[in-house]
């Protein structure tokens, strides 16, 4: 039902962006595509049967044909009203259809998926083609009291494409991947105004054709778009170089219940509040963002690769303080800790190969060949003398080879059973430290009083002059409900989180799952700001009921 | 009244910082204190009568006790009231206190200060000690029915401290010059937390004794505060290496009617809208910004400075884009235009100098010596390679040192009868020279049809990877009613700067001056999110009525 433009992977001229086609939908019940899915090797196979005592027998996944669907509700008066917005083809209720459109890729969702019995999903996928088709979409469903939940590459691993329903009988997906052309690129000022519905590879095909790159390489990049990326707050793998995909936005286009938005009309700006920063994060609940202008640079001329061992976390972690805090400027930054460099995680994908003892690090640096001379230079220098060795180009170059391959890994544990989850938090250098620890102890706790005591890794891969993120990998044996069990621990450790004095969220957004920390996060003052601003703009309340606030 | 801690200026360890104390209130009717006010040199003022046909010789300014005040209005009750919360040295109706709180320093403020006849004031000046008075301040003025305008330095050039009633009778100025401290210095993490009070040069000698700097340095530096920064988006001239005021913003404490709000977990965050967002440049009309905890860096070790000469602004402005976009990163990165250029503005102070020829450019960079010199080297090669010519340090530390004096050369102007007023704008870099060539128009065209043909020059003196600022000085003779007269200029050129694509404000702020465009910039819909924001935050509509929005 929804066109995609496929092109084959060999077209893409981005190079190490993973297997995945540029506009590929992924699969119901696991992340990606299917090509992508490969069993773990039979001796981590072992490894995992001795550790978490599970069989490592894969458990056999249902075909898409045989899963139970919730009825969809969708009146055929709704669908006519629809289909004269949208046209025919571009409704469905279709069984496949709903099923790609059941959820995100958090471990919960993917768990449920794979539970026995019936599957909830949207009660139709509506696909406009434009904004004005979002408008008037949006205005129908306002009328009719349907819930709308805006779908993009639908990688959220919060909840937040579940199809929630809120007070409301109906929902349908709001399918924005037609939504893909660039509108305009001005090259002299470094902007692309880029369709809300682009993926990730497409954006960097269409953008390479100019000579141009976005340069927004997150884990989610393969299937992810741009409205999500700007819905979401989403940071990529070269965050050091290019920034947060929300300090790239220049301008928003926005279609809600009460209108459309248009914001941003400058650089920079003092024309009061700044309100892409409302809906940057807005995560579908205040209104849908249909267009991004973006800025873009030139593809760079040369990249510098180098990988680097520190003794031990604390040591790394200081070393990447003294480089982001001198202004020095690589592209990617990494630290991974004892627990993941040693089981080689940190070349993610490469489970099993030779391991770096203490910390790794990966840095890469982009630019004319004088720029990277220069910035490496002086990173090098910092390193150096903050206690790292260097290791040369190759584990950095591995790093960035498999750098999409993590969530494949996660299936292929829940596949035998081993419940696999990741979480992250950003907080100020000087509580880093503290805050690792506390997360870390809440994680252990909490499973291991469940009988399932867990390896905990973790990672910094975004850092800013006043702090870090922390990106913890959680694996664990299943209990008979992983569902139950990996809730117990997500609230223990979400209440370290804030108590620690980390955000819920450095870039996986809210959704439903980080919810319930929203008012220790903003306070109970903001959240009814929120409202606020969401009664003005959905004053029906159709917009994502059940995501971000209460 | 207002406690203000006197520190000569010979204690403060920042370099070039002008001339007035730490924490010195501007006089009445012009621009900082009176030790600043130098008339013209007999050349410049006979050069004035020359080309505006004034007559050279200074207008008369009146003694403060002389100048009649609209009385003040504020009930016994209520200034009881008052007292009971902040204590009774900290509410004044004392006429200099009134003067003194009358209002900004924009031209229009400024010619009707010197207007015969009655002054408007606040009716009572209110100085609360701590973030808990101000909650409490404002509790009783929402119950009062008391309009509440936050005044900081008092420096604001839009109107955006004028005491405009809105509905009500009375209108105090919440001066928030007593909350003057540092709460925290984290050196891990970069970090400061200030008081809003705090002026820029009290803020950099409490930092300097650290071993800090924030590095926020606009015009205004020498009177503003922290929380005027905030509240404004404020941008200094060292933006290109330190960022806009905003960029440097970690968390921020809001007390409103409806409460507290302390926002900014962490360096960042996916947790939902940046609520911050809302507060940086609501100037006071949805809450008092109390406390900001802002990104500080260690004091330069090196500041190295170089002059360039371009032939022309075009020339000069693609090879500021060039360094920008190279992330070439000098601290201090501006062009002059020709007509600034030639008439020697662009080393503020220094009028009737030696004149350089086409547009000057000045840059700085600051940082470690290593640091310095590969930042320099780079910049240095493109600005080269852009057809700059390298003047050598001296016409850059000449600008550095008369940065801070322009505003007290209008008053010189003003004096003489002479019209002088500045407005900025911000645009992409494709769109700069079409959008300079409107506003100049724009004004040229207003003023000539008024018989009074106006200089118009323009300098680039914030710059991004996506476009730039242009600030313009307007200099022409005065006609009888000189605010009439400029009414007509601004708003054809605001009207002009928005259908060419700029933003109303770059680093000025609303105020009242650019609320009418304010729709342009944000929509009507944006305007009602603002407004439904108010109606959450401050449901009695008493703070700082007239301005931002309607």
């Amino acid at each position: 039902m929804v066109e995609t433009k496929r092109t084959g992977a060999d077209s893409v001229p981005v190079a190490n962006q993973g297997a995945a086609p540029p506009s590929a939908s992924m699969v119901w019940d696991a992340w990606g595509i299917q090509a992508g899915h490969q069993p773990l090797p039979a001796q981590i196979r072992g490894l995992l049967s001795q550790v978490f005592g599970v069989s490592g027998d894969p458990v056999a996944r249902r075909d898409e044909g045989d899963v139970p669907l919730r009825e969809s509700v969708l009146t055929p008066a709704q669908r006519d009203g629809l289909v004269a917005v949208v046209g025919a083809g571009n409704v469905s209720t279709d069984h496949r259809d709903r099923l790609l459109h059941a959820g995100g890729k958090s471990t919960p969702d993917l768990l449920r998926r794979r539970a026995d019995g019936p599957q909830d999903a949207p009660d139709a996928i509506v696909a406009p083609a434009d904004h004005e088709q979002v408008v008037a979409v949006l205005a129908y469903c306002a009328e009719q009291a349907v819930a709308v939940v805006p779908f993009g590459g639908g990688t959220s691993v919060v909840g937040g494409v579940d199809p929630v329903r809120g007070r409301f009988d109906t929902v349908i997906a709001l399918d924005l991947r037609r939504l893909d052309s660039i509108a305009q690129v001005d090259p002299v000022s470094g902007t692309a105004t880029l369709g809300a519905g682009l993926t990730g590879p497409r954006t960097e095909e269409l953008l390479a054709a100019q000579g141009l790159s976005l340069g927004h390489f997150p884990q989610s990049f393969e299937f992810a778009t741009i409205g999500g990326f700007a819905a979401t707050r989403s940071s990529g793998q070269a965050s050091a170089g290019y920034g947060r995909f929300d300090d790239m936005v220049q301008r928003l286009t926005v279609a809600t219940p009460s209108g459309t938005l248009v914001l941003g009309r400058a650089p920079a700006s003092a024309a009061g509040p700044d309100l892409r920063e409302l809906f940057l994060g807005s995560e579908g609940v205040l209104g849908v963002i249909t267009e991004v202008t973006v800025r873009v640079h030139p593809r760079p001329e040369t990249v510098g690769y180098q990988a680097w061992s520190f003794p031990d976390f604390a040591t790394g972690a200081a070393a990447l303080r003294a480089v982001v805090q001198a202004g020095a400027a690589p592209t990617v930054l990494r630290l991974s800790d004892e627990a993941e460099t040693g089981l080689n995680l940190a070349r993610s994908g490469d489970i099993g190969g030779d391991a770096v003892s203490g910390c790794l690090a990966v840095t890469t640096y982009e630019g004319t060949a004088a720029h990277v001379a220069a910035r490496q230079a002086e990173a090098e220098a910092l390193l150096s003398a903050a206690g790292g060795t260097a290791l040369g180009e190759t584990p950095a170059r591995q790093w960035e080879h498999g750098r999409f391959a993590a969530p494949y890994t996660r299936d292929a544990l829940l596949d035998l059973a081993v419940l696999c989850e990741t979480l992250e938090t950003a907080t100020t250098w000087s509580n880093l430290a503290d805050l690792k620890a506390k997360v870390t102890a809440a994680l252990t706790d909490s499973l291991t009083a469940q009988g399932t005591p867990p390896l905990v890794m973790c990672h910094i891969s975004h850092t800013y002059p006043t702090g870090a993120s922390l990106y913890f990998t959680i694996v664990a044996a299943q209990t008979d409900d992983p569902i139950a069990q990996w809730a117990v621990a997500k609230r223990a450790v979400g209440d370290a989180i804030v108590a620690g004095g980390g955000t819920i969220t450095h870039h996986h957004a809210v959704g439903t799952d980080h919810r319930p920390w929203m008012s220790d996060e903003i306070g109970e003052l903001g959240v009814r700001v929120l409202r606020a601003v969401k009664r003005e703009l959905d004053p029906a309340g159709i917009l994502n009921p059940g995501k971000l606030i209460r």
